[in-house]
């Protein structure tokens, strides 16, 4: 499907609704890639975000991955709209750790409100990945009143 | 169904692996009660913590469901055995405003290998809450070979 | 959360829309509860819609629970809207045997647009019922051009 | 991924467990391919099959997209082992019309217990297909006394 988006900006307006994401410097995850229906973030291993076995918290992926997926649908939308996450589902296939985790999220499906993305966090060491994470949310476009971003 | 821990510290044990958790303490996240199948843990709101638009970030209330989750799942687990998510699903109903979000979570079903918990969040500010996320679940238990707490 | 239905006439409506689900009349579900935000589902066991153990097919279960969920958001809407799943989740917490499979669905949050409901599925027999599954889902409403209804 | 069965006579036992399946003959689902770790599952549209609009219901999408899971973990399995399905969820992407309803599975992560499965549902109409339906699922392997199939 050749996704074009509505909005010729969407890669400036993408970065800088990422940028506003406070939770993002937090866990400090960095936005690689903006294309059309289609983005990439990459967050280097700490640990101060693992869980009780040394590997990233199952959440903190979660948290990548829904901002991967929600910025991905973003870059379809028109340039007065907000996009909120409805719902999101992640499986975890193996444990993450290694130099950095790579999520890479697509449109699945973009449509007028609903958008469904997926999107997979790979642990990289030494050049190595290993599929950790995959997740299938649901994104809503929010305009007018509905749009909470002002 | 009454729910009686085969692991009489069951409190002591999930209170310790808690606390092994970084990411908890990297967001703030407080563990507030821990009874048979059943866990609180309260996130103070953190403006670092936010997405966009200012509320608690969806994958940051994840991270605090999916422990409460994982964590009331251990309370039901033999002394020796560790907890891995395998996934979880959040629907996000409401933003997440307020001064504190308040997770509570339940075991719905505790089986020998695998568990299904549920986890509810709730926005409080000024002694009323709203309820913004729920969350299902699945742990497993891990045990001998396969536990990866060592 | 007391739910008032903006249509008065919630429950013919509901049970008219039902009746034109040939996919219930083909497994025998039948509809046995409608209420603001809520709708019961009763599935008598038969052979043919099992899996390869005997017992109900997960797929089948969900085909209730999803019903269920739709009708208990559309109880909640306007008399013009339709209602179209967005998606779904299942876990399966114990084989579905019985005699009859009981199906209760409620409303979590109905939105103008959103609605999310869980539903649950429980086997009975001899009066006894065992939880066999949980769904949570979500709902839209759809009116104007998107209504497909016609 | 190379996948190699553990079992040599992977597609027989799995055309045989489908064939077991009685609400796949109550459907008219029909097991199209079988391949290490991969399975497709047509099902022609039938009237009675169908929800309030006439399309086919979320839920007997969802039977298929459940099975067709199943099996591609299966072909992976032990000869002894059975398979359960432990949870799965379904994004709806578009109506489900057409002539045919084709489904594609392949396994994500083949593990000595749990597996994770994703598969596709497309409504094939004069040679079109469209992107109807998507699932993730996690299938368990069972052994021994929790092997149900005895």
């Amino acid at each position: 499907m050749p996704l074009t988006p509505p909005d010729p900006d969407f890669e400036s307006r993408t970065r800088a609704s990422f940028a506003k994401q406070a939770a993002m410097a937090t866990i400090g995850a960095r936005l690689a890639r903006v294309a059309p229906g289609e983005v990439h973030i990459d967050l280097p291993f700490r640990e101060d975000l693992t869980q009780q076995h040394g590997f990233i918290h199952a959440g903190i992926l979660a948290t990548v991955l829904d901002s991967a997926c929600g910025y991905a649908a973003f870059t379809l939308m028109p340039a007065d709209a907000g996009v909120l996450s409805i719902e999101f589902k992640v499986n975890l296939l193996a444990p993450a750790h290694g130099d950095v985790i790579r999520v890479r999220s697509r449109v699945v499906r973009a449509g007028r409100t609903i958008s469904v993305c997926t999107a997979d966090a790979f642990a990289a060491r030494d050049g190595q990945e290993r599929h950790v994470t995959t997740m299938t949310a649901t994104m809503m476009t929010v305009t007018g009143r509905d749009n909470v971003t002002g």
